[in-house]
């Protein structure tokens, strides 16, 4: 195999991986309608026509799947093992979440706002799905399975609030540093759990459980 | 003056708002891009020619139109005297702001998820506009001239979360009832303002003052 990459032949997935890179790292720095397919091609160091080869769909087929394979990387940030204190595994986890926020900045705020040129109900959909599976987690960590209405709006909105505050770090140039803005949204989720807590016997059977188990 | 209203020569401005709560009382129940203008003339009993007389730029218009009258609904909701304890001004205001949430359901969800076909970055604005007020008006309720990031941090999350709660209120059929989402909205403001207490001073010395008088 010859020692230089740009002549190395990579295989389908390696090659599709490489131009999910290229785009995600554009769409992290620009809008996406100001990304064009010749600026990942460039960024790619690869033809046009090949990244026409392997998103035939063009541009809307290549935002698409950079948006999934971001979505993928999300979820991930959630996906923490189940033992220990409650509190320190939502830190870790919020850790990943603001390390992916901070990584992909402007493609971070395009992805959540939509709005964008090639913004259809499935990217929505898409969104969604990262904010779903972000909720499921944190119903597991609780060791809830069947969460009542009033939890899971307090989880939803809790998840909103911290999109929210992510968009506006971002916009302040990510003040408070992280740690702050981390055990900050980690109080917040004590807090707002505590509030329900006083209107639902499952969230407050919770708080005694899981939250008591602080340090 | 003739008394059969259908006759009733309109003035420019009477016909303009009929057309508009004819088009809001549309885009409430269906999403935009199932509305057409046909629909708009047949619900506000008059001629499709008439409707495109008073928004010659068609159906994007006559939406635009619709939201930035609802806008202002919206805004006049957080519009409450500056006097007496803070809560209950917060939860009066919460009344008016879930009495429109309630009165236009489907069109609410459609104003916030955007998405929609007839969806433009000048909608986007004009929601972000109705948030950017209702921050501003907790911010003069709280007595603040120069809100700190902390505390507009705060404020924003808090916000965002209010519409979280909203749309998923509707989806649950308004469960729970108004009155219960309402202090539990104002308990859960009171929560996140405390926990910021603890890390900011000019959040700490609003706690102190403005929720110290509660009754």
């Amino acid at each position: 195999m010859p020692a230089a990459p740009a002549y190395r032949r990579l295989s389908v997935e390696e090659r599709r991986s490489q131009l999910l890179d290229a785009a995600l790292t554009l769409f992290a720095h620009r809008a996406p309608e100001d990304v064009s397919l010749d600026d990942v091609a460039e960024a790619a160091g690869v033809s046009r026509p090949l990244v026409y080869r392997y998103f035939p769909g063009g541009k809307q087929q290549l935002y698409e799947a950079a948006l999934r394979s971001a979505a993928e990387e999300l979820e991930h940030c959630f996906d923490e093992p189940r033992h220990g204190p409650l509190l320190p595994r939502l830190a870790r986890a919020l850790d990943r979440y603001l390390g992916f926020v901070g990584r992909h900045d402007a493609g971070f705020s395009a992805l959540l706002q939509g709005g964008s040129v090639v913004e259809t109900s499935r990217t929505t959909a898409i969104v969604d799905g990262v904010r779903r599976a972000a909720a499921e987690h944190i119903y597991r960590h609780l060791g809830v399975a069947a969460p009542g209405p009033r939890l899971r709006m307090t989880v939803r909105m809790w998840i909103t609030a911290v999109e929210a505050a992510s968009l506006i770090w971002l916009d302040e140039g990510k003040e408070p540093d992280v740690e702050e803005l981390r055990d900050w949204l980690v109080e917040q989720f004590v807090a707002v759990l505590t509030v329900t807590a006083a209107r639902d016997a499952q969230t407050a059977q919770l708080v005694r459980d899981a939250l008591a188990a602080r340090d």
